[in-house]
């Protein structure tokens, strides 16, 4: 689906936050995986199985008060094969709930395989006459090093199949300034990878004000923020780094459009892992999961009221 | 394993290249595929089986002749979840075989996200006492784009459990250049890489005169592949983009040191897909790839030759 309907989404929820579904062993509840263990064993499929019930706990109670998640692709591929199952019926099951998917995978490469991760989570692969969708997401995060050959395949897809991408800019870890905050003739390289993405995005609208061409942002970097924001009005901001890494709802603003569109801001571990803090043995995840996100869409909401 | 084991098999087969195994439908025989068609139906698990079944016939025909293989993760990714287990099969059978198994995956996040793409193709993960290896690889790809943080995971990897990466410094595609050439203060973007990449290689010895941080280097760019060669003494550099991209033997030898190494070149679609120049049917396929591989060795050789 297009960045458009991520935002109606945004619109209908009241809320511009997705949350991660980045689960590890330790942040699934005991009993989840004590029943995992014994259907399955001591296997990467037990493991994964507690990943997806988990998930589509979350999913169940969260649905109606989040326009989307993202889910981080590294903690499923963490489990071999059995991960990519409970990747992809997590994706499904997310979609069937009718929330809007970004799989965070991060990919790159150079344009004859770029064409197949983009086939892989945004489009459909044909065997023999039979038409499958591997894993059949709204929206996948890209990184640009390879430059614009490397992306083309993703923005056919945009194009072709109405999907949207978020391509790494300015990331929320310690270190992204390494690279990303060098000056080449006179311009940070998250700039010239920011003019770049103004380009790639003309050539994928998204069907309203914004193009199917998003951007990462971390929220740990307010300033930078500020001035990608003033440099791509037309681009929708993915900003993670709030909660766990660091950032508050003081620091996201930035990132926002007055009219509190422009951005969504991701929320994983504080959601996730909210139970870890009620004192009980985990039974309450879900209702521990949607307090904390009620909390933050609070936040948000008096932080951007402020501006 | 360590870049030392990959120098020792170089050294024993008497050849600087690995051979990409980056199936497609169309690169598979028929007689395979059909096969499948009949056993599961039109399914991603029939062509999933294929590729195995293809890759398995590749390896046997060429595990005495060639160092080692690199996979490329994103055809099996677009076959979905069963492509996680041809590629996780394909991976466990080359090393059976004695290859050394570098899987082109380009991972890159921040460091915790970084961490479980390290385990899951380098390391192992524990499932109630029970230990993996989920994917069971020597060596990966890595994206640089997010700086040392994000590079640190795979290091302790390195470190740890005696694996090596390569890091994408210069990559061979025709945009590579738009980011990677920009110059900061007289530097090349791919000059600040790789002396960052020089950094990290201290902290991951591999045991003999190279360290286990490898990097990426494309053949087409003949002219950065020298200059990166003087700066990158102790890095071994794997070098794709021979054969269909474009690059010739005398495009690589920039890449070796006199004493003919330092560098591992990479050729996939001209062994894959040998087998189409014979005016067969495809039964031939391993037979074609075995000839192609060793006429390719036999340009390597006379190219290194003359310097």
């Amino acid at each position: 689906m297009s960045i458009s309907r991520l935002i109606e989404k945004i619109k209908k929820t009241g809320n511009p936050t997705v949350f991660g579904l980045d689960p590890r062993p330790e942040h699934v509840p005991e009993g989840i995986r004590r029943k995992n263990y014994a259907l399955y064993g001591n296997t990467l499929k037990a493991e994964a199985q507690s990943f997806f019930d988990f998930n589509r706990g979350l999913i169940d109670g969260l649905c109606d008060i989040l326009p989307g998640v993202k889910p981080q692709s590294a903690y499923y591929e963490m489990l071999g094969p059995d991960g990519a199952v409970s990747l992809r019926d997590t994706i499904c099951y997310a979609k069937e709930k009718g929330l809007y998917v970004i799989a965070d995978v991060k990919r790159n490469d150079i344009g004859s395989t770029a064409e197949a991760y983009a086939e892989a989570y945004l489009g459909s692969v044909t065997v023999n006459g039979a038409q499958y969708e591997p894993y059949g997401a709204d929206s996948m995060t890209v990184n640009p090093y390879l430059g614009s050959d490397g992306i083309e395949p993703f923005l056919k897809k945009c194009r072709e199949r109405d999907r949207s991408i978020f391509v790494l800019v300015k990331t929320s870890n310690p270190s992204s300034g390494e690279f990303q905050n060098k000056t080449f003739e006179g311009k940070a390289l998250y700039e010239l990878v920011a003019e770049k993405l103004s380009e790639w995005g003309k050539s994928a609208p998204g069907g309203g004000a914004y193009s199917n061409v998003g951007a990462v942002i971390g929220a740990t970097y307010p300033e930078e923020q500020k001035r990608l924001r003033a440099m791509l009005p037309d681009t929708y901001f993915l900003v993670p780094g709030y909660g766990a890494q660091g950032a508050g709802a003081s620091d996201v603003v930035n990132a926002f459009h007055e009219d509190g569109l422009g951005a969504v801001v991701v929320s994983a571990r504080a959601i996730m892992c909210a139970w870890k803090k009620t004192g009980k043995n985990g039974d309450d995840y879900i209702e521990a999961a949607r307090a904390e996100a009620l909390s933050m869409k609070k936040q948000i909401e008096t932080a951007l009221a402020v501006f």
